[in-house]
Order: C-alpha cells, then sequence, then structure tokens
C-alpha cells in the first residue's frame, strides 16, 4: 500500500479503471465524442469532445458514485450513503442510492441553487440543509452517520471513485482509436476541482503518447499550486464562473496519481470559459457548465494553436443555472456583435 | 411514374432511402438516440429522441443536401448548384457544395439573421440578398441559373432531397430495434415545414408498427389542412417561433407520401416549444431551435401521456438565434419560479 503524508491509503491503477469501466457496463452512458469543424479551426487540431455533460445527472459524477456504491459490502449498502455536497456529486450519490434501492442523505448548504436542490429531491434522497460553509456540511454528514451506520462517499479522494470517473476517458481513448486507426492523443485537457475527474484520466492513459493537462479557473488553482510545491497547497478560492472547481485543496489520492501523470498545468478566467461555453452551445449544440467548458477554454487559447495534432477535452457536466447561462448569452451578444 | 396533380413526378420509395443511407455512409454523422429520464415521466412513455441538431451544420438538412448534391452526374454538377433558402438548407446546400469542390449560389433575404448569413459564408458559399419574399429569392436563383448552368437543389420537394431526410428515421429506428431487441416505435413526432422530413419518415418506417405523426405551429398548418383537403392548400403563415415551419405550402411529393402514410397531425402553440426547448436544453443538455423542439412539444401534450408505449421524436435543428433563446431562459424562469 503507498503512503502519502505518512497515511495508508489506497491509490488506484490503471487497471482498477478497467474494472470500474466493467462492473459499469449497462449502468453509466456511452457518452458522444463530437467532432466539431469550427472548434477544429480555433485550435488548428483535431479536437475530440467527450460530452459527459449528456451522462446520467448531467455529469461525469454520475460514473463514481455509481462505481462506488455498487462496490460497497451489500450488508453495509443497505444502511444507505451519506454525502455532503453542494454540486454534482449530491445528484449522482442520489441517482447511486436510488439504482441500488437504499437510502442517501446528503448535506447541502442553504444557500444551494433550487435547481440542484430539485435535482436531487427528485430523485429521492433527503437533504439536511447545513450552514453555508464544507466544514458545516461535513459536520452533518458525520451526524447523520453516528444515527444512521450509513456510508460517507467522498467526492473526489477515494479510489473507487477515482477509477469510476476515469472510465469516462477510458471511454474517449478508445473511441479516438477505432475513428483513427489506432492512433492517440497527443494531449488530454481535464478540469479540475478535487482531482477526481483528473485522477482517473491519469490512469486511464497511463503508458499511452497522450499527455495529461489540468485546467482551473485562475484563482482557484490548488492542483497547479500543489504540483508546483511538491506537496498539497490549500487555496482560498477566489471568484469564478466555474462554481464546480473551486475546493480549497485536492485529494491526497488524487494528488499523489497527479504528481505521476501531469504534464502541465493550465489556469483560465470566466472570459475564457464563457467563449467555450458559447462555442459549445452554438457550434455543438451542447449545453455545458462553465466548470465543463473550461477545459475546451485551456485548449483553444491561442499560444497553444497547432501545436497538438489530436486534442481530447472532457466537458464534465452541463448543470447550469439559467442565470448564468443568460449571462453568457448577453456576453456572447456583445462580444460577437449579433 | 406516379402522377400528381397531373404532372409526371418521381416519389422516392422506402427502397430509395436505403440506398441513401448507403450513399451517405461516412458522410454524414450518425447523430445520438437520446433516453431522458425526466421527458419519459411526462410522456409516461418511453421517448426516443433523435438529435439531428447535432448534424453537420446543426440540422438534418445536410442529409439531403449531401444526398442530392451526391447524385447530381458529375458534368452537371461541376457548373455549380444553387438554392433559396432563409434557412438551414441553405448552409446545407453550402456544405455539400464544399465537399464536392463546388461552387453554390444561394439567394437569401436582406433581412437574414446575421448568424445564418454568417454559417453560410464561412462554408464557402456566395450569397446573393434578394428582397424579402420566397418569389423574389426563387427569381434570383432562376436568373444565376440562366448564367451559370448550375444546378438548383429545391429545398423539400425533391426526390433525393426525401430520400436523403428519411436517412434520419432510419438510424433512429434501427437504433430503438437495437437497444429493446427489435421493438419498434408505437409513434413517430416529425416537424414539418415543407414536409422532406416527414416524406422521408413515411417512407423509412413504411412496413413497420410505427405510426407517424405530422407536427406543425398553430397557424402554419399547411400540411394538416392539405390532408384534411385531400389537396395541398396554401397557407399564410402566422407569426411563430418555430421559423423553420412557416412555408405557404407543402411539396407536391411530400404532400403525395404523407397522404398515404400520416396517422395524424399535430398543431403547437409557442409556449409549449418553449416549454419543449427548455427541457431538452436543462434536462438533456443539448440545444434545439423552436423548430427542432416542435416534434417535442407535441409529444409531451398532456392529452397523449401514457397514450403510447415507445415515442419517437426528431429534433431537426439546433440554429438558434442567441436573442431567441434568451427569450425562452427569460419565459422558462418566470414558469419555473427559479
Amino acid at each position: 500500500v503507498p503512503r502519502v503524508n505518512g497515511s495508508p491509503i489506497i491509490i488506484p491503477t490503471s487497471a482498477d479503471v478497467h474494472a470500474a469501466a466493467e462492473r459499469l457496463k449497462g449502468k453509466v452512458r456511452q457518452t458522444p465524442v463530437l467532432r466539431i469543424p469550427a472548434i477544429d479551426e480555433i485550435a488548428r487540431a483535431d479536437v475530440f469532445i467527450k460530452a459527459e455533460n449528456m451522462q446520467h445527472i448531467g455529469a461525469f459524477k454520475a460514473r463514481g458514485a455509481l462505481h462506488a456504491v455498487g462496490r460497497l459490502d451489500p450488508a453495509i449498502r443497505a444502511r444507505g450513503v451519506i454525502t455532503y455536497s453542494s454540486g454534482n456529486h449530491a445528484q449522482a450519490i442520489a441517482l447511486a442510492a436510488k439504482e441500488y434501492g437504499i437510502s442517501a442523505d446528503i448535506a447541502m448548504p442553504v444557500d444551494a441553487p433550487l435547481m440542484k436542490v430539485q435535482g436531487v429531491r427528485a430523485l429521492g434522497a433527503n437533504i439536511v440543509f447545513a450552514g453555508t460553509t464544507s466544514t458545516e456540511r461535513r459536520n452533518a454528514a458525520l451526524a447523520i452517520r453516528d444515527r444512521t451506520g450509513g456510508t460517507i462517499i467522498e467526492p473526489f479522494d477515494d479510489a473507487d471513485i477515482i477509477a469510476g470517473q476515469g472510465t469516462a476517458t477510458l471511454e474517449l481513448l478508445q473511441e479516438v482509436s477505432a475513428r483513427t486507426n489506432g492512433q492517440t492523443l497527443d494531449a488530454l485537457f481535464v478540469p479540475v476541482g478535487g482531482g477526481g475527474l483528473l485522477g482517473g484520466a491519469c490512469l486511464a492513459s497511463a503508458g499511452t503518447a497522450t499527455r495529461v493537462f489540468s485546467v482551473e479557473p485562475e484563482g482557484c488553482d490548488a492542483m497547479a499550486r500543489s504540483l508546483e510545491a511538491g506537496q498539497r497547497v490549500d487555496v482560498q478560492p477566489g471568484p469564478t464562473l466555474a462554481d464546480g472547481l473551486k475546493p480549497v485543496r485536492v485529494g491526497e489520492r488524487n494528488f499523489a496519481i497527479a504528481r505521476e501523470h501531469v504534464a502541465g498545468c493550465f489556469r483560465v478566467n470566466d472570459d475564457q470559459i464563457r467563449r467555450a461555453l458559447w462555442l459549445l452551445l452554438f457550434s455543438a449544440k451542447i449545453l455545458a457548465e462553465p466548470s465543463g467548458a473550461a477545459a475546451l477554454a485551456a485548449a483553444l487559447q491561442p499560444s497553444l494553436a497547432g501545436h497538438f495534432r489530436r486534442i481530447g477535452v472532457i466537458i464534465s457536466g452541463g448543470n447550469v443555472d439559467p442565470g448564468v447561462l443568460a449571462d453568457v448569452l448577453h456576453w456572447g451578444v456583445a462580444q460577437s456583435g449579433l
């Protein structure tokens, strides 16, 4: 068992991602891989867009949650699952609990957007409103565990979650290979919050020629700073449109994997994210959330144009508030002079 | 050769749709068929959503155009193609001309939305601005033909166009069969402008148990009125959000096919269309244009809930003006109380 920071933790491997893909067959959607000429033209590359916004619950998080809940011992699972999240992981756990016919308790902030609350509730989970900070939510989750004996499923720092998220990259690489006579991506851009999707992407592409790049909002760059420092560093996340990408600290397992595999780090600002979201909407006809558009935003920065031949980007989710989308529309109309 | 209204015209057959599918292999995208629990719940049915908004140029029209231009004799094709359209057919012909390395002249109204003009221009076609009426555009196209000897490709009243459009339904039925152990749709809802997509849908589903229903905006119901009258009837299209569904008269070939095959006609209003567009955006994470959302709007009307077991809807396109989308967002926020 590898050790990081002195604690024994289980770091998943590439084989775990392959095993997860087998277990998730028929449970997750094999989401489309899109090729959009207008986007290729900007990147001066072949861009393969993995549309995880079209996954169950509108985000890749369904993969990890279905995998982690499915891996629990049935007797333990029967006591229910618990998590704390204001975002897509909450809906993902609610979905997985529904799939396995067990209860889910989700600690959410009192100021959670109504659309996200409705999404969790529609899947039949119990919501416990707990303050506004992640510490308050985590304490609420611990109190539920003491009461019910349920299992807390962490949003990203968990071997089964990471392996599950890796299946998105595995599908992408397999589809790229099938469409290009066995070629692979030169570069894969992955948005990072806590690092679950990134960790999985690293494992899924290990041993290939694909270089994996992390993408974070400017001012919410916990992964980039941690990789630069050689150890996990806390950040006080600044304001960003990408509400899914602002944890204070990346996961321990996620960092351990990233340190071995990540080829480089990118930071994007809100205008780059808006532009990517606009392009996905009007060129690819898909709705991405700002966090979901971030990877494309990095891939399309002018300094990279023509640098790679084949680029992969993961559109991590599509759960965007209508008000945020309206703002992007107004921004885009002003930009494009339409 | 069947005769309609005294003129000898070629009515395509089911075999022509199958032949078109063979010819279009690798040239058109096999668009995703989406299954969305929130939509199934409203319909109380299994709803299979064929996302032709994700087709090349953002609409099914690419199928007919690539097929029709591909079927031209190479010597004739070399003189270029011409069409008159303010909508998706213009971009589709521009794409097909680019694919075959020939010139395309498109007569568009002087008040065409800038986004559509840019779309056609980006594909390398020549635009001739000609008044604001379809008569002015058609006259402009005829003048170009006299000058260049190019071929006019009609937007819907053409055997090769109809056969090409039918391949969308063929793919849908094949995928439904593959996912349901050989079952078929009970009902297929198809939006109708001139009737190209509908004609193709009828031919593709001929001989199956699938009943085909036409969907038009209220006040733009040329197909419904024509089928009721037993002959083609002109309408003066009223105002509708669905700008792609307002021809004055349906095609002769399209009507001849519809008369044999269509099981019933539905009319939808702008609020039903807005709701369908909103649902597609936030549940399916895809962007439909109002015309593209119309079929789903009909399928989701409360009186049909639970009536069918398996429903197909074709999302015909996704080329929506940002301003129209912003309007739908404001409408939806007001409706949902978000």
